[in-house]
């Protein structure tokens, strides 16, 4: 995993030992003597098989003229933005994708790795970097051929060729095969008619068109001959060097969004525009002078998926930067919390240290073991994307392999993401709710990292749809006989998991347990028995009562697929969460040294057991935990918080974010200074005899 | 409840006939002949006793000058939202809480209504009147005495005399028992010395403080002869009239926050203030020129309660506010998902209404129920708050009652307002996350509700610590052998609902059960048994667990606390769920009108089932369900979804919004037009012939 890896010198941060002592707070020497990560060791881990890319990338956003900086106008960022486009340029940052005869690196993985990392930087500029060169520049790379390499990819790679991609219309989002704009072939002038036919046609939410985008790579459905042949792209000129609209082009700005105002997002439409044939990027498809159409491709589904798959990375750095990005949350919360003091525990005790609160560490720990489970996982996809790209195993089946697990893990992260970042705002109080401490500007960024590239919610019901199809071909061609040998066993699986003997034998077995047995009954196997067997039996009740919808008409297959519907989500989001699991178990198995092994080994089982916690009720009906097991996993969940409460700092500070990364005061030391000046002044006070005494001593003083 | 409720006309809103025919979208005439609710009448409920107050306010707040304007600097929001306070006093809406002869109507409940409006207009609105009349304001006029009033009341209420509440500190948020900040009596001059000690001891994010306020009510810990009598109120002149600060007076700006930016939020600090001795707001405790305290309340623990309960009103605007917001967010999202259609639900089939989808009715439709569940619990609560502020009722109980009331709405209806808020934008796709469809600011701006005026956490806890103060009242004085008895009746009851009997009874009495026998037994009565039977268990086991802890050490009893406070909060939140479901069910129990009766109790148990969902693991841990009972309870909220969609928009027309309140051009009716003009053009393109074939028709032709 870590062949890539230049092992770096111990980042300088200066919230490192918060109490100006031990960078941990043990509560004991018991804890104290445990075992310890290996910080640096486990840095490598978390920033993966591109590491040297990330640190490259880290070191250059040092710079402050990178950073985000909050209360800028929208014309103002949008500008300042543009600009931090024009550094990435300067600094090799732009192109690592593109192949070494246009300016770039031909190093698919180290490129998404790159832009991952400007998500510390401002989000913003993550994102506009994304649109100009992973969505507007791929579809040119991607979905063009040589001829249109030629004339662009460097223009685009130097930022010379601003552009916007637009896909997305008015009227539909996800649903990519439905968008209405045509692009109509006229043999006469040799050239496609691009036309909006209604306003829910217009193209919407791009980055790049309000302002900067002088062309566009435009989805539409390609006709010749009086035919439709689907959803193609097109390259199309839109703005002259003055920035003004070229004939038949129209738009408008977005106005203000939730967040990413540093992105010039806009709508466009096009009147009648016509662009030469060989505008058309003709990879999968293509139309010949007389207006004939080819394709390698036959499939008309199958080409448009294959199209589309062809820009899966912009799903991949989504993953990525919402996993830094929650790492970053939880990075301020924690040292914030192992800082700042509130409330004394009882009379007379001194104020607790926020993260000494039980309910302050379930909040943030299984958060730290979430972010870490994603960072193995990510790590994964990046190296499978890599490989498909790169050409080494680049089959129909690894695509479509990496198209599931995309779908299935964009949605986990950005969720996720949005979920720390909050929660890890409200855990900081009144100060989490500045600006300056990051964490409102994060979630207002990353907000729509939910919805775009794909619908999270339509995303994992791909992944859905193709854990059925998996499910479903276990019994081609299988008899009657087969069919109703399964049918009976499900029945069986279900009775005997669903509701008696399997359930009974264990809370006999259970009912004089102790805790240790259950913990023992909760290792690494049998987590994920309960997590794999659970996508298992999910995908399996969903297949059984889909069946009978094969004979139905559409609209009755319709109404039974929508009963179906969030169960089959819901199953997908397993799915995802198994694949975190797994990816965060094979990480741990490549640990040498035993103290990080044993702290990571409880980081993982708080992953793995706050999933169990979470879909507790699920086992429960399904027989799949016994009521005492199931009732002992929150209090092993609870003593995993508290064995791992000393290496909160130490986890968080493994993902090697510096001071300019961080930049939030509540994490800087600042919170410990305060603290630090207000024991000083009640100490001297005390010292000088001169302190007031409090009403409550007079009152007892009097009584005696 | 409606005794003040004025009958309007029904809202001329645009959306109520979206698809130009039926006002909502019955699938068959089995669901058209179905009940419907009378959607005036509903309007009158949700409105509740001071309905009167609320169509005054939002008949005011149609103005547009009373709107955000998104994309404004922070330094012109502010500007902004300080003329419209002064609208507010020009239309008579400043001051309704304050005493008739200071401008006032002496009216506490109509007050909270109507400022809980401005959350329509403008949430900084809201919240910087909470600040002026309903923070500094109270405070004055609720720690005060008359001296007081006559000599600034009405000037606060007609905005002569802006102010900050300065109670939190930058070290210390909701302990406010703990601050640093001094007022050291001095009988040479008969004044109090205001001061800052230590940098953690500066007021922080106070409204009004860093550019309007020209006073401030400061908490301050009251130290005259040597003794600290604990934190009292003073007002502190804190600039000029000319804006700047009086000598000894300091202060910076909090700068950009993540919402809330038209309020000027910064933080004052003091260096030996000078105010006149009579300038303590001297209601409960007071000081004599010879520096002799008093008070009517010996405990300092009960006085210091008193004077923070005399300030509940802030809670409770809270509380409402956020049903209010969250109720926009859910008749935006719900409006969009009837008229926006999107992906076809099989081949030829035209695209589906967003609400048709399976999870999409499961995402809105809860979220309906809660916010209504939350409206009748907001209106029980405003009525208490105004019979003890009125001094009806006002007793010792009732005002502990009325605290512990507001510590169990405020965090779930704050919460939910995020989560609704948050899942309705992505409800609404990319379209969502523009600013003008309100949904993104309108969760910034509330972000920060979850964690002022109390951070949620802790005011769950304390209602749970109140839930184990009654509890433990049950036992009091009670002899060794009661005690005996009661914890092996603890015993047996966990072992008969945890383990065994009770549920091995169910399952065989569940075995043949159709979903019709599993509906009749979650009924209203078993609801409310396996709701409020959830508080007891769960206090009665955290009670138990937690007995040792009495004759603990401080440090082990506190750890002891500590290992129960995540449970103790959940135990509270239980308790505050299920005050929201007897409300609604209170409230369902005076409707007359049988098909309102029918569809409300529908929602009602929606809201009742989908609490019981959430904690399934913990009634099947406990017994109360059986698995077969409990895997039925997800079918039956599929069920009640599907029956409830044909009344979803029936539902979200109920709150009485009209456009002006509403803004958002994704719930205009310009999506309807939208999806209209589509339709007819292809309507039109097929009938004139020229439409394109599709290739897959091609491909089917050339086959044959």
């Amino acid at each position: 995993m870590a062949d890539a890896v230049i092992r770096s010198r111990k980042p300088a941060t200066s919230t490192r030992t918060p109490a100006g002592g031990a960078p941990t707070a043990p509560h004991s020497a018991a804890e104290a003597s445990e075992p310890r990560i290996d910080v640096d060791a486990v840095t490598d881990m978390l920033l993966g098989t591109w590491a040297d890319t990330r640190r490259e990338a880290r070191a250059m956003i040092k710079d402050p003229a990178f950073w985000r900086i909050d209360g800028l106008s929208v014309e103002d960022h949008r500008e300042r933005v543009m600009g931090q486009l024009q550094l990435l340029v300067d600094s090799g940052a732009s192109a690592r994708a593109y192949p070494v005869e246009y300016g770039g690196a031909n190093n698919n993985g180290a490129n998404i790795a790159g832009f991952e990392e400007l998500v510390l930087a401002d989000p913003s500029l993550q994102i506009k970097a994304g649109v100009q060169w992973g969505l507007f520049g791929a579809a040119i790379q991607q979905l063009g051929t040589k001829p249109h390499h030629d004339k662009w990819l460097r223009d685009v790679a130097e930022l010379k060729l601003p552009g916007a991609f637009a896909m997305t219309e008015t009227g539909h989002g996800s649903d990519v095969a439905a968008i209405g704009t045509t692009a109509t072939y006229d043999p006469d002038t040799e050239e496609f008619v691009i036309h909006t036919p209604f306003r829910g046609a217009w193209k919407d939410y791009l980055g790049n068109a309000a302002v900067h985008g002088r062309a566009a790579t435009v989805f539409a459905q390609l006709i010749t001959g009086g035919v439709n042949y689907g959803v193609h792209c097109f390259f199309v000129p839109i703005r002259d060097e003055a920035g003004n609209f070229l004939p038949g082009v129209g738009g408008e700005d977005d106005g203000v969004k939730g967040g990413l105002n540093g992105i010039d997002n806009g709508r466009l439409h096009f009147d009648q525009v016509r662009v030469p044939r060989v505008n058309l990027l003709n990879r999968y498809g293509d139309v010949a002078a007389d207006g004939s159409y080819s394709s390698e491709i036959a499939s008309p589904g199958r080409r448009f998926f294959t199209m589309l798959g062809a820009l899966v990375q912009g799903r991949i750095s989504l993953d990525g930067a919402a996993t830094t990005a929650s790492a970053l949350a939880v990075y301020i919360a924690t040292t914030y919390a192992n800082q700042r003091r509130q409330f004394d525990s009882g009379s007379g005790t001194p104020e607790v240290v926020l993260l000494d609160y039980g309910k302050h560490q379930r909040r943030l720990l299984p958060r730290i073991a979430t972010a870490y489970a994603q960072a193995f996982a990510h790590d994964e996809f990046l190296k499978k994307f890599d490989g498909v790209f790169s050409g080494r195993t680049d089959t129909p089946e690894e695509r479509e392999d990496l198209e599931t697990l995309a779908a299935a893990l964009k949605p986990l992260s950005t969720w996720n993401a949005l979920d720390t970042i909050q929660d890890c705002r409200e855990a900081c109080g009144g100060s989490g709710f500045l600006a300056e401490n990051r964490l409102v500007g994060l979630h207002s960024d990353l907000d729509v990292y939910a919805t775009f590239e794909g619908d999270n919610n339509i995303l994992l019901q791909l992944v859905g749809k193709r854990l059925l199809g998996d499910f479903a071909k276990q019994f081609k061609g299988a008899d009657a006989a087969k069919l109703a040998r399964y049918a009976v066993g499900q029945t069986a699986g279900k009775v005997f998991h669903g509701a008696g003997l399997r359930r009974l034998g264990q809370t006999v077995a259970d009912f004089g347990s102790t805790a240790r047995s259950v913990e023992l009954g909760l290792r690494e196997d049998q987590q994920h028995e309960l997590l794999a067997d659970r996508v298992q039996q999910m995908v399996s009740d969903i297949a059984t009562r889909m069946r009978p919808a094969a004979k139905m008409s559409p609209e009755d297959a319709a109404a039974v697929f929508n009963e179906n519907q969030a169960e089959l989500i819901e199953a997908a989001r397993a799915h995802g969460e198994l694949l975190q699991w797994e990816a965060f178990t094979d990480a741990l198995h490549k640990v040498g040294d035993d103290g990080t092994l044993q702290v990571l080994t409880w980081v993982r089982d708080l992953f793995g057991l706050a999933l169990i916690e979470k879909h507790l009720a699920w086992y429960l009906i399904h027989g799949r935990l016994s009521a005492q097991r199931a009732g002992a996993v929150s209090r092993y969940i609870d003593r995993l918080c508290l064995r791992l409460r000393p290496h909160a700092q130490d986890l968080v500070d493994a993902w090697g974010f510096e001071p300019e990364h961080v930049r939030a005061p509540i994490a800087s030391g600042a919170e410990q200074a305060r603290q630090d000046e207000a024991a000083a002044y009640f100490a001297e006070l005390k010292a000088s005899g001169k302190a007031p005494v409090s009403e409550k001593t007079l009152h007892k003083k009097s009584k005696k």
